[in-house]
């Protein structure tokens, strides 16, 4: 069966984020008001083909820290639909 | 009252995304199998400073349309926690 696998991958809070900072100077500048801080992470969504949703899950977390997310700047999060 | 407000940024399902296809590459060749698909946007948190979660999700929405995403090449859906 293909599981549908949502990974989050943002910036640690510890972190400055400038790519953030710079949105939300953008946002300031439109006009927009209200808006106190902006992060900006990536989002990746996998077909997986895979026995169960367990096993998918599994083969998501993998990739994700064989390749997608970086350890030292950025935590993810997995969701299966 | 402080909203965080998750706006995800897709590309369109009918565009080709170069980066999911190098990425799915990536995987297979790190030997991940069962991995039929890969498409990458961005996912962007916002802090709002509102009256009321629905100004702040008009708010949010401003803000995509104005400046977080391209409607030729992306879609976007916002969520309120």
């Amino acid at each position: 069966m293909t599981y549908t696998v949502q990974i989050k991958v943002m910036p640690l809070k510890e972190l400055l984020d400038p790519q953030g900072k710079a949105i939300a100077g953008g946002l300031q500048n439109l006009g927009l008001s209200g808006i106190e801080d902006v992060r900006v992470g990536k989002n990746i969504t996998l077909q997986i083909n895979a026995d169960s949703s367990g096993q998918a899950e599994q083969i998501a977390e993998e990739a994700t820290k064989k390749l997608l997310a970086n350890p030292v700047m950025e935590y993810f999060e997995i969701a299966i639909n």
